[in-house]
């Protein structure tokens, strides 16, 4: 049960594979606010995961297409706004991979062509994705847009590889296009920068489980969960952040603002139990 | 008409003014999205401001108070939780003077008694206030408290003398006790960081007429409202946002990501007519 | 006349192209502070530069070679350890090329190809670079590595198009690299965000006058000249900043921390003066 | 040995307590570098530590002066003039103390008075130094000043208490002043963002052993020591160093662009040990 905050709102979700996926809730909620809305993923992600069940509870077309062709993002602004009867307001772009950190390629043995994958699919297809809406005068004055991203863009996470490169990328992008879009039509362009998230795409990070434990107890108000995150949009999404724009939004419970938490600094010192002096005083390696 | 975005909840505005109070437009927006609130302001403020009026129209309680004063601060959350019938939901922190401004000293010959006035009428106040609030358990688990910013906290504008140093103690205020209220209750704390507005306040800054149009064209959006602040404000009081804090909101249509807009240059070449050769190229100085 | 601060160091310059370049005068500042060098730049800058010159009169090899070329990378390294004898002490990147900006395709009608090429040119070619020294044990323990970037990467400056994100990029590789560099071998790695400067490469950006002249205005100590750059490079490469790593280092005479200065103010304020009232009030649109 | 980095330069050292102090180390190497220097500490520190033997080492003669009096400091700069024969070439401000973090009072029962007196003490008393020294026209054109930060100013640590805010201030005063310094006299003003190090101050802070092996793991280069911080000082001095002002620079072995490192995961992992199932898969609480 909303508040209407997106009635009368028309959006394209990016991104939706499964129940854990972030762009599941976020459209879930938008719907729940009111926005009628499309959906959009990879052909092959269409048919190894559940999208298709979200289409159908939403009510909503589901638009395969490869975000990283221009042809195929064309067909997903034309389609949506035919279906859903005028311009569109909001697009959610939350799309990643990485075929380097899939094959287990270090950040220091990169293979360069799928490098260039890793931005073509995480960080291009976001500027593709505008530069066909803005050609094709697809979205409304005042609409939003926002992409998700991860604080790996501005401080190192071992393990998250090219991803990182990819979503700095992401947020340039952000700023470069919301510039012209602004200027132009008044369309806001964003990056929500999300608390580690369990999701399918998640699960793959080296390490997430402690990750995840880490910035638990770092994050004065525990991590932001998918759910969370869905809310956030919302509120990008509607009329009431209408001078927001060019911004990465830390939506993570406080952690980008932490160095260290009593909580995480009890647990890491626990790490050094064995390693106790007959007074209790630890002994550091 | 709102979406009861704050239906039930109890909040305190400090610091409207007049109706060119960003104060005064969050007050009413709250109680446009159901929320009930109560006022707060000086006494010498509210005997020469118009607070009454909205204190009336909103049929809201006005306790004045002076924000250094921890007694004072006292009696303003215990009458609030009284007149509102419970905890508080959500502070607004809309306060901020210097006498040296006010006295024409520049930032190279400041009075140091003046400077801790500053201090503690544009950055303390907020450290009370919280202080105050949790030692009185007076803010409910979730709660949400902000403090209005500017971009002076960390870039310096000519002029803008010792509350550039105030506004960057008070976001720092903000993370050190959004740390604690973020752990212990779930309260989160934010600044938002406003584009220049013309208040009351703002209208002492040195060269405001010039920076607001610099501003407007830098900014692709151009420059956000006293109004457009408010709908941030409710966004930010609200319960979509729980996982945001210890954060510091750029509200500015784009500026703090701009470094040099296309219309800003444009109009800044302008000054350098008088200095065309013939072939209508610039001789720059 | 040096201080012996490279005394014994061996280094590569790449991105000499005539005595414009930030690079020409870092290589020069380098050989003065005791360093043996090598320089690299692409064949066809070799052909249409001046780099022979500095080559001889610094008595420094110079290596053409592509920097997106693993293979020529290979072969710069190779040939600089051999001829310089022994591992490599410091590297300077300053390297960047668009497509997009020099067949003055806008941004928001970017040719995709021409994209990859600007990233594979700007930004990937740095971590190729130390991906291939890294493999091949060519830099020294304690060792520096530098890459020249420019504030766009964090601020949009309108007509630097694409530039911004492969700076976003270079420097987030910085970061990515900086950690497994700085862990395995103490190798710090760090970009350096100089003012605009008037190089070769510079003078292709639009409207570079006027943004040079704000720029000069905004910036309290005025803009970073190449030489200034050349001294900070120094000190990069040198053994008195061993700890600083994973940094973009601003070095522009203190724009980056300028909102608005009172003489770029007061020249924007002359763009308005045929609009001024009797009282010699300006008149804003 | 130095490389006569700083010959012929004239420098204030504020902050020097004992052989563990960076300020100490700081005299030690601006001296190895040709310059000559007055120390200068509260005339209780004078009694308490060892700076006597300091001044006599380096033939430098002691100021006794309370930091956050006027008088004291001018004091301070016309004896420094008198005896170094000249202006003041670079300052260093190494000076903090809050009597909260003494008398152990939590951030969310701070003494107001006493925070005042944290202010003044740690952030106040730079503005001091400098307005002092502009308006006895005390530094040379070209100087250096600056003070040292911890990161803690950006993000928080728990238990640093109202230092914090106090560092915020600091940063936010060595951009106003730096931009007043530097446009009317070329004087540049930085803080540099220090590792924790163990230090008579800095042993003050709660949990600083674990806080020191965590940074440590952290830090791709490991934790910046004193010595380091020193040899980066001297580079701030040097004339290498002319247009970076207004900056906060982060000297902490890669510390501040870090979010998670592999050694410091493993080591927080092992917090876990006694919870691991029989798979060897951690039982997270």
């Amino acid at each position: 049960m909303g508040n209407n905050l997106l009635k009368g709102k028309r959006g394209i979700i990016f991104g939706a594979l499964n129940d854990m996926s972030i762009a599941w809730k976020v459209a879930e909620r938008a719907v729940e606010e009111g926005a009628i809305i499309t959906l959009s993923n990879t052909p092959l992600a269409v048919r190894m995961g559940t999208t298709n069940e979200l289409a159908e509870k939403l009510n909503a077309k589901l638009i395969p297409a490869d975000a990283t062709s221009v042809t195929d993002l064309e067909q997903v602004f034309e389609q949506s706004m035919e279906v859903l009867g005028g311009k569109i307001d909001f697009v959610l772009h939350s799309i990643g991979m990485s075929p380097n950190v899939r094959k287990k390629r270090p950040y220091d043995d990169l293979d360069y062509d799928m490098l260039l994958t890793t931005l073509d699919i995480s960080a291009i297809s976001f500027h593709k994705m505008m530069q066909v809406a803005k050609k094709m005068d697809a979205i409304n004055d005042y609409g939003s847009v926002v992409a998700l991203s991860y604080m790996a863009a501005q401080r190192t996470v071992f393990g998250y590889n090219d991803m990182a490169d990819a979503k700095s990328m992401l947020e340039s992008i952000a700023r470069s296009f919301g510039y012209i879009y602004g200027r132009e039509r008044n369309v806001r362009v964003n990056t929500i920068s999300q608390s580690p998230t369990v999701t399918t795409a998640g699960s793959g990070v080296k390490g997430m489980d402690g990750l995840l434990d880490f910035s638990e107890r770092m994050s004065p108000l525990g991590n932001a969960t998918a759910a969370d995150c869905a809310d956030y949009c919302v509120v990008m999404f509607s009329d009431l952040t209408r001078k927001v724009t060019m911004q990465n939004l830390l939506h993570d419970g406080g952690f980008s603002s932490m160095a260290m938490s009593y909580r995480a600094m009890e647990q890491y010192n626990k790490s050094f139990e064995e390693f106790k002096d007959e007074n209790g005083k630890i002994i550091y390696g």
